[in-house]
């Protein structure tokens, strides 16, 4: 059954690999899945059309046959349950791989996206340094809890797996915040999520949008 | 196996079921598991060997034989895996459901955490009520977005499910808030969660803790 997933016809991230779709471009290109984009645009994912498929009007959506998902964090669990190399076979490091994809998403992307949404929404207020410092120390935290978690491991929890593709994205969103470079080994790790051929191809697939829709 | 879940010694909310343990008694009321508790101090949190257990110094975290998880989305996964009646058996139910685990703890939940750490970090601040009323129209939008959706559904997809236990314990942390007065299927909806004779077993187990520990 083909699979079709959506993602912005204009990126914020101009490409760069940030948007939600890129995770699960990652997880099908790590399965050899091949797949169809229908890109949307701002006023299109508000739509009654687009809603039905994901009542927050956000990207990506996932549809295969009858069935739609939405959240990254489900549709990878969906694709690593029907494709072996993203989920441990042994019972017990599986439970504990799906304990980080919550992780990543519950426990870390929240401060991160907080400290994006505090330069949208306020970056012009008096208060915006406070806040970001305030934003940033507990990034900080985390971070170095984290770090400490990790120590010299390859990836979260011996294998690679989905929790490594949220993760990695996750931490990416901080690339150009400065605060990863406190982190030698979080650097490292994303380093080596970076590598894979299959995060390449995703990265290529994405960003020949965002160049087909400016040249 | 015996199921073993870290609690607060002493909760924050004097026992009134917002403390994340809640979600997995409520999970393994549903379920019919007994399970024992060790309470744990805010000091013992963040010591090592916690930690080994926990990265981020939280609670609950679960431990059966030598498995040991956290983040209750995994938990609660993990519970819903081994035991009837938290997940559909149609694996197209089955992946939409764990969609709305995934919304709840993605989408919903940390916007509600954001307003309960800014009252915290920041109640003292002069820009205290300009951002509470940011961050309260950004809840809105989520809430008018998850009322439309559930119209006069009973649960978020077809069968109750682990789903709506998380989103019932997220939503609950608005219940103070009056922001969920606006939207009547939302507290239908959270009433008919609390309802369940598990929530209620769960909410007492969880109150007597408090009790106990305050008399």
């Amino acid at each position: 059954m083909t699979i079709t997933i959506t993602a912005f016809e204009s990126s914020p991230d101009r490409g760069r690999g940030l948007a939600r779709d890129f995770r699960v471009r990652w997880a099908l290109e790590e399965v050899g899945q091949p797949y169809d984009v229908r890109l949307v645009s701002f006023k299109t994912m508000k739509e009654p059309a687009h809603l039905a498929l994901q009542p927050f009007g956000q990207i990506p959506t996932y549809e295969e046959g009858g069935l739609a998902l939405f959240e990254t964090g489900s549709i990878l669990f969906h694709i690593a349950e029907r494709h072996p190399g993203l989920l441990p076979h042994d019972a017990d490091a599986r439970a504990r791989a799906i304990t980080w994809m919550f992780a990543a998403l519950s426990t870390i992307e929240p401060t991160v996206v907080e400290r994006e949404m505090a330069f949208f929404l306020e970056r012009e207020e008096t208060w915006y340094s406070q806040r970001l410092a305030m934003i940033e120390e507990r990034i900080r935290k985390r971070l170095m809890e984290l770090s400490t978690w990790l120590g010299d491991a390859e990836w979260l929890d011996s294998a690679f797996s989905a929790a490594d593709i949220l993760m990695v994205t996750v931490l990416r969103r901080l690339e150009s915040s400065g605060l990863l470079d406190e982190y030698a080994n979080l650097a490292a790790y994303i380093a080596r999520g970076k590598a894979r051929p299959a995060y390449q191809r995703a990265f290529e697939a994405q960003l020949a949008v965002f160049t087909a829709g400016n040249t």
